[in-house]
Parts: C-alpha cells; sequence; structure tokens
C-alpha cells in the first residue's frame, strides 16, 4: 500500500455517485473514499457501509469542510452543481462534476469563475470521451489517419424515455441527452461548434411535447475548421441504447458501432439473428466511467489539466441552448448569439 | 419464344444506354430492342452491332417515327429528355427517360402534360429503387416492421468528383448527385418532403467552388407525414462508392450497408482487413440496373403504373431547387416555395 | 463483331448446361454455342430458341461430328463424361467437363489418357474456384499474405438432401459433394492431400443411411507440404447454402464467408436480424460459374493451360475413394493406397 | 453488509490466483479471503497488503489448518493441485481447484475419492464456461434453439508458444491447451466424448518439437449422443488470441466469434480495417474469470451442485490423453481405451 493516497469525498450516493465509488474503491489504489453525503443519508449510510467509507452526511458542507480531502466528487442534482462547486473551490478542492454544470449560462460561469479564482482542477463528466470506441476514433483523428475532417455524424438513441415530468428539471432532451453528443461532436472533429440548425418532433409520446419538450431530433452542426456534422436523436429506440459515431474526412472514414453482451450469432431457417446491443447505458459505457474517474485521480497526482474542462462542459451547454432557440424559431442559430 | 415482343428503341449509347441495352438483349426475353440512335453515329452503330439491333439513327426522331415500336428509352443529355418525352408522347410510345427529366420546372411540366395528354405511360430512372437492399428496406416499411417511420438517413459519398467544368451542364450536385437520395428519401418513407435544409461547403477541391457548386454537404429533410431524415453528401470518398440507407421508427431500425466484390476477412498481425465495397456504381448498382429495365417492360406488358412516376421525377428536381435555395440562403426552405 | 468466333458444342441441356449456355451467349463474345445436344430432344429444342443455337441433336456424337467446333462442353450426365471426352479427344477437340470425370479411377485414367493423346486441352468444371470469395483467398496464399499455411478450414453445408436413390447413382456424398471441398482444399493450400481420415454419420435422413450413404461429415486432410486440413459436411442446414473457407498460416489468416442476397440488419425488440445466405447454389455460385466458362474460352483461345486440369478431376476423386474407405474402416487412409 | 461471510483461502499468488482474489475482494460481497499462501512468501505479502488480506502463508497447510475457513482457491502449480485437494477435502473445505487436476489419472481419481469421502464440493476452474459468448451458444442448445447437435467445431489457438521446455511440465499441449477445448466441446454438446481422432503437427517451432510436443492439431471428436466434432490449435497466430465455438444441429447453427478491444472499422484508400480479437487471455476471459468465482462461491452459499465437477476435470484429461495416444499411433482411440 502506498503511503499517500488522493482522499476524495463524493456527494450525491444516487445511480452514478455508487458507480463512480465503485471504480474508486475498486480500481483505482492510489485513491480513498473518506467521505460520502447524500441529502437521502440513509442511502449515503448504506453506501458508506458496503465500500468501507468512515465519514457519512447529509450536508455536503460536511464534505467539503473536512480539511483531509483532496478532492470533490458531485454526483448530486443538476440544480446543486454550480453551488457545490463554488464551495469546493472556495475550500481549495478539485473537483469532478456531473454534466451539464447548470442550465444557467451566467450560474456556470460564475462557478467557472470561482475555480479558476481558486486555482484549483475541474473536470466535468462526460464520461463517453473515454469509451474505448471513442478514444480509438478520437486517436484516428489525431494520428492523421481521417485527414481533414469533413463529415461528422452521430447517432444516439436512448431505449426509452425518462417521465414526461423530468423535462422540466432536466432543461429538455438537448441538455439532458444531446448534450453527451454536442461535447462528443466537438471533441471527435477537434473544433469547436459555430452554428446549429435543429428539426425536431414529438413523435415517441405526446406528453413528452404537452411539457414543452421533444422526443426526435436532427441537429446539423457547423465547426469553427469548417466541417459539417449531423446528430440524430430519439427518445425511444425499441432495440435499445443506440450509441455510434462517424467520422469522414479527405484520408478516410472510421465509424464506432455500439457494444453487445456477446458476439453469437444465430442462423436459423427464419433468418440470421444476433444479440441486440447492450441496453442500459451502464453497461454500455462501464469502462468509461471506470476509465473517467481514473483519469481524473491521475490529472490530480500528477498536476496534468483535466482532459474535460469547465469551458467544454460551458460550451456543450451554449450548443444545446443554441439547438433549443433553433428549433423553436426553425433557423440555423449562431452559438454567439447565445453569448 | 413468344410470338409478339415488347419491341422498344434506345435513344443515347453511352454508358447507361449500353447498361440498359444489355439488359433488354440479354435478360428480358419479352422484349427486343429494334432501333438505336446517338448523335454520335459511330456510337450507336457498334452497338447495334454487338447487340444484333437492325435500326440505326443520328436522329432520334427515326426511331420515334419507328410506327413498330411500343416504347422508347431515354439515355440522351439531360437538355434533351424533355424534348424527347414530349415527342415519344406524341407518337404514342410509353417512355423510360433517366433522371433527371430536366433542369427546369416548367419544361418538366410540360413533358408531364404531354405525357399524361397521350395516355402514355412515362417511367423515371431511379434505378436505385430496384437495388436488393433497398428493396429489402422499403418493403420493411411496407410491411410495418419499421412502425411509424420517425427518422431517415442517408449517406451517399462519391468516389470522386465529376471535372469542375460538369457542375454547370449537371445543374450541380444537389441536382446531379443528391437527387437519387432525394428520391429514396421519399420513397423508403412513403411520404413526400415538405421541407429542406442544406449545411454544404467546398471542402473536396476548391475549383468546385468557383464553379459555383458544393462538394459536402448535410441536408435535413422533413416529410409530409411527420417523419424527419436527414442525407450526407461527399463528392469524393477516398474509399470508394458510399451508399447506405437507415430508416428508424416506433417499432424497430433497418439499415442497409454497402456491397461488397467479396467477403473476405484477413487477420495479420497489424488488424483485421477486408476488401473496399464496391467503388464504381454501375456495379454496384448491376442487379438495380437490370431490375429497372425489367419492371418497366413488365409494366406496359401487363399495364400496370410506372414504379416511378413522372411526379416523383418532378418531386426530387424540386426538392433539389430547395435544397439550394436553402444552402444560398441558409435557412429551411419549403418546397412549397419552389413551384 | 470479331472475326473468328470460337465456335462450341455443349452436351446437356439440364440445369447446369443451361447456366453455361447462357453465359456463354451473353457473356462471352468471342465465342458462339452452335450446337448442342441432349438426350431429351425438346430440352435440347427448347434451350436451342431461346438463345439462336442453329444446330440440335439427341445423339451426341452430332455435335463431335461437327467440323466446325473448336470445343465441347459435357454437362451430360456423369456416367457419360469419360465416354464423351474420348470420343471429344478422338475429334481433336478441346474439352470442358462437369465434374466428376467418372466414379472409376481406371476409366477416368482411360479418358485422361485419351486427351493426353489427342493433345486437346481438357478442363474440369470445379466452379468454386472461380468465386470471387475464394479468388481472393487463393490470392492472399499466392502473394504470401498468409505465410506457410498450418490449417485450412472447409465448412460445406447443403441446404437440403438430394432424394436417398440418387446417392447410388452419384457416388455418395464424398464423391458428389465433397468432392468440390476435396479440390479447394488442394487448391487453397497449393499442395496435394496424401491423406484422409473421415468420421461421417448418418444424422440427417435415416433413409440416407438405408442407400449406403452417409448424410454428415468430419473429414481430416494432411498436405504434401506438411499443412494439414479439415472438411465438414451436412447435407442439411436448415438455415441454406453454407460454403465458407478459413486458412491459417505463419503470417495470418483469411476466412471468406458466405453470400447473402442483401446487407441489411434489421434491430427490433427481440433481438438483430439479417437475411440469410443465398440458398441456392446458383445464386452462391452465379459469378462463379461465369467465371468458369470466361476462362475456358480465354485458355482456348490464347493457348494456355486450363485452370483445372485433368490430373485435378482425377486426384479429387482419389480423394473421396479414401474418405469413404477411411469412413468403413474407421482409419486414416494414404491417397496411395488408392491408386 | 451481511453477518456471516463465505471465508476462503487461496493457494498460490502467481497470476491466475491474483484474477481470483481481484474477483473475490471487488465483486463477491458474500465472501472473504481472510488467507493467501506461496511457496514465494514475498508474493503472497504482496497480494496480502494489496487487498487487506489478514494471514500470509508461505506453506499451504497453514491454511488448510486454518479452522474459520469454509473453502480453498486452488491456484498453486498443477504438481501440487492433487495433494492440495486431498488435504483440503481431509479439512472439511470446499474446494476450487484450476485445471487439470492433476496429470496422472490415477492420482486424479485418489483425488476425487478423497472428495467424494468428505462429502465436500469441488469445481474444477474450466473457465470458459463462462464467457458470455459460449453461455449464450450452451443455452442456445438447452433451449432446442439448435435441435440435435450434429457437428461441434472449435478454434482454439494461442498468440504465442510457452517456451519449449515448458512442455515437459505442463504435459503438452493437449493436456495443457487443448484440454479447455475438450471441456467446451462436451459442455456445449451436452454429451461426453467417446473416440478421438488427432492429426498434429510441428509447424510453428521445431524447438516444441525437439521438446517431444507438437505445435498445430486438427482433433475429430465422436460424442455419445451421435455427434460429431472438431476442434482445430494453433500455438501462435500472430494475430492474436482466437477463441471461437460453433454449434450445427437440425434446427439451426449458433456460432460465437472472439472479443475485440473495440467495435471500430476505418475505411481508407487501401481497404477497410479493424482492430485485432483481444490478445491476452485474461482480457478476453475477464468476464469469464469473474463470473467462475462467483458460481463457485454462490454454489457453496446456496449448497448447489458445482457447475463443473471433478468428473469434469477427469473426462477432460482423459480425451486429452486419448488424442495424444491417437496423435502418437495416427488411429481413432476411444476413450476407453485410457481408463
Amino acid at each position: 500500500m502506498q503511503n499517500k493516497k488522493l482522499k476524495l469525498g463524493v456527494i450525491g450516493t444516487g445511480r452514478i455517485g455508487k458507480v463512480h465509488i465503485a471504480t474508486l474503491v475498486q480500481s483505482v489504489p492510489q485513491a480513498e473514499v473518506v467521505s460520502v453525503a447524500d441529502v437521502n443519508i440513509e442511502s449515503a449510510r448504506e453506501v458508506a457501509a458496503k465500500y468501507g467509507i468512515p465519514n457519512v452526511a447529509s450536508n455536503y458542507m460536511e464534505v467539503i469542510n473536512n480539511k483531509d480531502l483532496d478532492g470533490i466528487v458531485i454526483c448530486s442534482s443538476t440544480d446543486t452543481h454550480a453551488a457545490i462547486i463554488i464551495e469546493s473551490a472556495k475550500a481549495g478542492k478539485h473537483i469532478f462534476c456531473e454534466k451539464p454544470v447548470d442550465l444557467s449560462i451566467a450560474v456556470i460561469k460564475e462557478a467557472l469563475s470561482a475555480v479558476e479564482k481558486a486555482g484549483v482542477k475541474l473536470m466535468v463528466g462526460f464520461n463517453r470521451r473515454f469509451d474505448p470506441n471513442f478514444l480509438k476514433l478520437k486517436k484516428m483523428v489525431l494520428d492523421g489517419k481521417i485527414g481533414d475532417p469533413h463529415i461528422l455524424k452521430i447517432t444516439s438513441r436512448d431505449p426509452a424515455p425518462p417521465p414526461a415530468k423530468y423535462s422540466a428539471v432536466s432543461g429538455g432532451m438537448f441538455m439532458d441527452m444531446t448534450i453527451h453528443d454536442f461535447d462528443m461532436a466537438a471533441y471527435i472533429v477537434g473544433s469547436e461548434v459555430t452554428e446549429v440548425y435543429t428539426k425536431a418532433a414529438v413523435l415517441v409520446d405526446p406528453e413528452i411535447g404537452f411539457a414543452g419538450d421533444v422526443d426526435t431530433a436532427i441537429i446539423t452542426l457547423t465547426f469553427e475548421n469548417g466541417a459539417i456534422g449531423v446528430i440524430d436523436n430519439s427518445r425511444k429506440a425499441v432495440y435499445g441504447y443506440d450509441q455510434r459515431v462517424e467520422i469522414f474526412g479527405s484520408k478516410g472514414m472510421a465509424c464506432a458501432d455500439n457494444n453487445f453482451p456477446d458476439n453469437h450469432r444465430y442462423y436459423a431457417a427464419d433468418g440470421v439473428h444476433g444479440s441486440l446491443p447492450l441496453n442500459f447505458f451502464m453497461d454500455r459505457y462501464t469502462e468509461a466511467y471506470a476509465n473517467e474517474m481514473k483519469i481524473f485521480c491521475e490529472s490530480i497526482i500528477n498536476n496534468l489539466p483535466m482532459p474535460v474542462s469547465g469551458k467544454d462542459g460551458l460550451s456543450s451547454v451554449l450548443i444545446a441552448m443554441a439547438a433549443k432557440k433553433s428549433f423553436l424559431e426553425n433557423r440555423p442559430v449562431k452559438i454567439s448569439e447565445i453569448f
């Protein structure tokens, strides 16, 4: 065992909080989770017991005020992200924050400003960047195998929509779901999005429309480097979670298919059959979540820049807002209109 | 042998004319090519000799005026299509015409009107509809396997751009190349396109831009039935001809991949390798071209409606025009603006 | 049109005869079918009418005695092959003969001897050698991409067994069906088979067993160059015609999958589905049959060695006999035991 | 946390020992590793420190004599397996033992007899049975989707041969490597192997031959239920670890392909390229190893029969011996000859 471990506190012990804690405890020997908090103290206690975490709280300030901690992992609800970032920064802690940082540009900027002022590191949780498939595509772009990127294509479809009432809280499909794709788009192409045009519809569930949201969309992206791209989204793919990326350029094209639970094929009299793609985002992105948390810890330990910056977190929210504005006004919207 | 064969004349013995003649002679026993014409009489003579066709002309009116003929197959340059359609209709001949009918809406309407007045049949040459892959997708939509269509995706990329000067003659990328995709989109979804938004760029060759055309595009489509769609185009895919379609709906998703010359995989120390897709459109669509000509003949013989109507030919040109207008004005354009 | 065409006569106008005639007429402009014969004269007449062949006979000697002919294509029943080869050779005609040459080693040797004596060319109809997939594998072996071949694997399964009574006439599964695989094995590895061990069974239909034949087999091959191989056969694959080859060596592995009628995939709630492989051998090997006949003609025209020799035809029969002996005696049998 | 955890001791802290300990500590909350031993005490100490295991020993009897333990996990060298099984059984501990149990039939029988006498549970470590791909195939056989099994095919190739001197210790390729395939064959088909025929060669490395072993083999299997099968092995696949299974029967065929680190495809001017299969057996079978250890623990906790019995461990050794005898005598060998 090492003498000095990175000491972390996790705020929020819901689904994603548990995933990060499991990674930290089981697969990051250089880190130690010494504190957890959740407004639901029972949830925090249960997790603490399971993973042998000594300190439990319902108030996140107890975690932040813990002098021993090097970093804070924020897995609470979106509306609390910015406040916790600001307090963590003030306390001099490095920060991992689940996406999105906030639904308001002003609030995000305030949080990023606090981070900058405090000189701490901030990583935003765009886990998909750490998926082996998309890492491979990114590497091929960096290695010049694609040449100049011309066309980016992302297909991103969920197995089932969230409850319609969730739309209000989450900021809607673009802010809650497509935000991952906006981040992926800029990441793969290696250039900022400058303009967006959204064609969207309510085709899955009228309730989603009544709640003021959409469930199906095709979003055209223009990148600063001249490339163009398209994202297609659906809230309901009956065959499961569909996550594919394709990057086409002057020297070739690379595409990443879904992951499947196995590689069998069954040849019967009525056709050839195979398994559906992994259906649950935590199964699909198991490796991505683990990689993400490891890299967060390594970036602190080795004092490296975070692979997903606060600015990346801001950019994706700006694009999401432009996408919504484009949909509402049925016209292309420049990101510069949003600032 | 049958007593009565369908007697056909072919006008234009360039590349595509030869393909149709070969199909008719070799694979359509109920039809007989009795006449060919080409402004280049030598080309017409050569083809006639090879396939044993008795009548050869340089003037297409000689073909049209042949009393024995039941139908005319128009494979000449686009600027002659409408005139030949009109003359053929007047002469009471059924007509197959390569796409596009014309580059002018007024002229197309005049030609369609002549066809209607004469009561003859007209089929427009959207050969891709007859490709086994896309036929399969269409069948799955018709069989209800997709449910309500939500999202259509077409990837259509050429191996290499035509000479830049060709842009002027051809009407540009949307009219020359994407027109196939516009037709395919409406065909697969089973609904008319009502609005289009184009984001396009010159990324392949600046000469194309100087000629006033584009070489890369992402085009968003809105369909009358509420579905939405996207086409992505490039004039230059270094890996060859890339032709894929995906249709996603409430009950499932079907996608059609490219065709390959073989199904081998090679596992070497540096990776797994396979053959590139079929690179030449005549290899990729060999079966589609043959099916198309057979169905044209069968529709005449059995007095059935043509599978691709004059109206389909008009629609695709309207969408192409709207796509260009959308690109120039960077805004979504309704097809109704074009009429 | 060329001044001098290769003039051919076809003996036997059953299924395979028709395939070869169609290829010759439609796709081999340098050749001309001027004569056909079939014991069923009606069949011969029908084919002649369809393809415009001037001479029709019921007696194959009429074809052979036609002084104008350059070559004879033998598509009659196996028991007539050798006699027709001998007569054709005597008449100085080049010969294409469907496999197998005969079921008796002595008879084959007599036929080959007649061919050699007459100095004519003989090609045996192992069409699968001309399939694009297997040609690709052969090319990779020749190009050194596989390195030294170590392991050859052939899966060869029919969609449905022939009538049990057919077993007697055909010589049984090894002589009728596996013979293609024996030829393919030696062809791909580029070395003669020296020993064979057969484990076979009657698992598909007891009637086949009552007729003295088997319907399922695993056959181990030893090659002169030290490589080893295995063929697995079944007379009944409910999912269709299954034809795959894999070659593994010191530098890599190449495998050829089946051909499919289309490349669609359907993702539904109950799994991912695709089309079955091409089910009928004439669909699966359409291109192979056409390539084969073209190469036969080219080899005569350009005076080149035939790509499948009489010796190849003999070898495959020897292996088939050894395979059967191995099965009956449940021990490895050397090919040298059969001579 | 549960009140009562399954207490385990692990003997042998080499590569595989570490894998099992990691699974037990991180992913089996109902189990606790309280003791480890290794002849290399430093190795044992290091592992104990990393995973917080309280008791460390160099002599395995210290582990076995620990009254608190419920079970023993044997990961030591093959020559110690039987003695440790016997001592563990005498001590009333349940046993997990890595394969093979031993290289001598007599010794295996003695060990199994001790297990039976003591009434403890024994599971033999055929981890591949717990791979999701092969589990899927087994399930399809059990669900009747294959119908009556007719043909089993296993391809099993290692990325690189072990040092030639290892052959002596390991018992040779059949006992060390193919033994997994023998177990898989009987498992998938659901029937015992009754006869085996081996064709083997030294094609990879002459040193292996000098050491009295082979490196390439094709092994035909006959099953009690009438099915037949074939295993092909190589000690060196330059493209990595190649592990595929195919089961063909009266109702269909199911095949399981390799696992790959990602699902990307790269289309460049020179072909289509993808990643090589997972190259290292611990990456390929990560999930299988974890599943295996969980099921071992669950079988003890819920008092269920072990999924891989001592008899299974014996069977695979018998087949390996028959395979070697068959190779040496170049004849099919019945398993009953080995007893």
